[in-house]
């Protein structure tokens, strides 16, 4: 299965991270690769000690933080070079059947950003779908979740489940900053 | 904060799911009352265990399953007598001041199915949040996820922030059941 959360609104990547809670409780291995997202520590990294998932849970922050907002002076360059890392290490760490969901968190905004290719990510993903010997496995395939504003219509056409989260009233609109254990 | 997840779209029980886990990762408490689930045991339930959430995290199943659906022969008296008492309980569990987040999940649903009535969720909320001595602890009132197709107005109208989660493509759509670690 794979599925993308999508749209400008809240709950994308907790939507994807609560999909790894229902996994780890089924006993099944989680990946969170995050593609575009701040240098500060999240309620999820946190959360990701052995001591609560037993190491079934692995988040790991390939981004070089957000993209020519917040401050952001870094030259595209180097956020290009972090994005096509994670999309490498995402081929890496499909290929080694160590995981039952792969999760490629704010891929969608890295595509937009022109960090990396949409084509680059659907020939990694067609790679192993369509060759299941090369991750032979129970599931043949991990179940993969694209989460990020603007998913390209190449990926949803692949898509199995596409949910658009569509911002209705947010505190952002009254002027009120992120929050830590809800934004972050 | 009050959070509202609703529309026709998947990821609002598992937003609100990834909010929990946000949560904990700050060794905050979360509550997740269930007023309208399937009598099924889930995935995020099976990853309730204290090894897992250190206790940190409870999740209390109230509701007696679906409502005229998925071959539901219960009379209405019944849910409407499980949704009251979930009710109660979220009342009594905010009073104790033990919670951090507290996530009423589905409750849009049970309103919608005239189960529990929006003013009497109302009072509850405005009662707590209005007199802040009642729960005298940093917060002085837990965040709330309020999760659920159709969300009424009135909720819509004291949250803080809103999400839609709306339905672009489901698998539900091409005839494929709900599956294990996905949609439960």
């Amino acid at each position: 299965m794979i599925l993308i959360f999508t749209g400008n609104g809240k709950g994308k990547t907790t939507a994807a991270l609560g999909h790894a809670v229902r996994a780890l409780g089924y006993g099944k291995k989680v990946l969170m690769i995050q593609f575009v997202k701040g240098q500060w520590q999240s309620g999820e990294e946190l959360f990701n000690p052995k001591s609560y998932s037993g190491g079934k849970l692995c988040i790991i922050k390939t981004g070089r933080g957000f993209v020519k907002i917040a401050g952001d002076k870094l030259p595209i360059s180097i956020h290009k070079k972090a994005a096509e890392e994670a999309l490498k290490l995402t081929e890496k760490e499909i290929k080694s059947k160590k995981w039952d969901l792969v999760i490629l968190d704010e891929i969608n905004v890295a595509v937009k950003l022109n960090l990396i290719k949409a084509s680059d990510v659907l020939k990694i993903i067609n790679k192993f779908r369509e060759s299941p010997r090369l991750v032979p496995r129970k599931s043949a395939f991990p179940n993969l979740i694209l989460t990020g504003r603007g998913a390209p219509k190449s990926f949803m056409k692949i898509a199995d489940l596409v949910t658009e989260m569509k911002e209705i009233k947010h505190p952002f609109q009254k002027g009120i900053p992120a929050k830590k254990g809800i934004d972050f």
